[in-house]
């Protein structure tokens, strides 16, 4: 195998520029527009150009966008689990699953001001609604989940973005969505977990955090290993059989510390503790098919409970 | 929702640049290379950096790659359906699911001439052998094939890379294989539609098709909708539950046809005609998650059999 030649190189790049500044509904009209005003196109390439920042940054809102691209950089500091159609909002970062119509991962930087108790912030005025960045086809829609048995789950939490009104709402994009279980789960020892994250705050001046689904295997009685989970829906949005956090906390003295969690999507008994949940980040990795804070080296790291991961 | 800010928008295409480039086991390993001789790098951010030609051909393989970059663009002329983990080869382009460990998309571009018997390619010296540019934590082995009762499927058919020994012997790294059903499927009916598919050169100049997996829901007695597919091996690989082909054919009046199948993973009589197969390529990038041949107006295309796609 060789490398994927330079010219491809870079018309790959700008596509995926124009994937992430766009935002727009479809690929192909994404493409339209990009090769109207952003990016020059050869014949065969999708893309193709020299993408300068003012190219790509209108006057109006450029602004905006270097108050967004700094708060990313904060919140991607570690890197990137996966580059599949990453979405950046003010305070949170997520990469989209369009096959499951659900979030692959989402990524949050917590410091104890951010998620402070803020009253200027109304969780009760922020809506549940359809993200129209992501292509119709894709697009996971409220009446997907209405009598599913299953509640609309932030993976993103809401209880997370409390600086700011359009922070919070922000979580509330159906594309921040993954169906779980409501009593026992979402709102018990799902809760719990997301109350230890935001906790955490108080010990490390950073954490970062990254949320998302799992599918995993199970042995059946002739002994074979199946992956089996129910989609809910017309758009036949994906139920995953678990959920992970993998957390980083940065202390004072700058030294990182870091746990993961794995919770099964279903009814757990409120007096499990939070332990029992603990995995290796790596175990979530290869079950994931993703590879977390992969600028950090893990062999100078501890875990948040003292030992080394 | 706000768009990526362009310094990130630089950061996460440099980033992508040096997976395509690199194609190193592990993706920090690729960064920590990318750091010290390809690609600058700030502080919290994964790489950065003016990206120029120059900068990415090692002189030594520059030929090599024009080669390798002038052949991509042909085959991936009409548009990429995802950019997920790209993998570019000779004479074929790939998309890896790493949490599946086989390929979300393969993509050919097949002329009579690559197509041609050609008694100086032998199919039996080519090995089935794992693919070293894949992070070893989703890499499959044929161990775990073994004993599995699937054949290593080829997603990029051996008999579509006639021209060179290196092109079909590139069509057996394991990146580019599914579990498939032997007797019944890959050998009959899914053999079939590959032979199909290269037939299609005596009346196109220019046959392009993108091959991947399906996992489709069924419903069950419950009334819900369920995906559920076996998973084999050590590395956990998914079987999926069908195959997929869409297919472009360029006449020599330069008009633009297409058509699309869908096959289940599973033994098939042999005299069910191919057509009971095909579907409308939007049924397949609804259930894959892709966008097929965007770069072609549909409205402007008809389908192989002369009716509007």
């Amino acid at each position: 195998m060789s490398g994927l030649g330079v010219r491809n190189l870079l018309a790959l790049s700008a596509t995926a520029i124009g994937a992430f500044y766009l935002g727009s509904h479809t690929k192909r009209e994404r493409l339209q527009q990009s090769s109207s005003h952003v990016i020059r196109r050869l014949p065969g390439l999708p893309t193709f150009g020299t993408v300068s920042a003012a190219s790509l940054v209108p006057a109006a809102n450029s602004a905006n966008l270097t108050a967004t691209q700094s708060r990313v950089s904060q919140i991607m500091k570690y890197g990137f689990p996966g580059l599949d159609h990453v979405r950046s909002h003010s305070d949170y970062v997520l990469s989209y699953d369009r096959r499951n119509r659900i979030p692959h991962w989402v990524f949050e930087h917590l410091t104890a001001e951010s998620v402070a108790r803020n009253d200027a912030v109304d969780r009760s005025k922020c809506d549940f609604k359809p993200d129209e960045s992501i292509h119709p086809f894709f697009r996971s829609q409220n009446t997907d989940y209405r009598k599913s048995g299953f509640d609309r789950g932030h993976m993103a939490a809401a209880g997370n973005h409390r600086l700011h009104q359009k922070h919070c709402e922000e979580t509330f994009y159906l594309s921040n969505m993954a169906p779980q279980v409501g009593q026992g789960f979402n709102r018990d020892a799902w809760n719990t977990l997301e109350m230890h994250v935001r906790k955490l705050t108080k010990s490390y001046t950073n954490v970062y955090v990254c949320t998302g689904p799992l599918y995993l295997p199970h042995k059946e009685d002739n002994g074979k290993m199946y992956v089996k989970y129910e989609v809910i829906g017309s758009n036949t949005v994906a139920v995953p059989t678990h959920f992970y956090k993998v957390i980083v906390g940065e202390a004072t003295d700058h030294k990182l510390h870091m746990e993961a969690y794995v919770m099964p999507n279903k009814v757990i008994s409120n007096d499990t503790p939070l332990n029992v949940f603990q995995v290796p980040p790596e175990t979530i990795e290869r079950a994931a098919g993703l590879l977390f804070f992969d600028q950090i080296n893990r062999k100078h790291l501890t875990s948040i409970n003292g030992n080394i991961v």
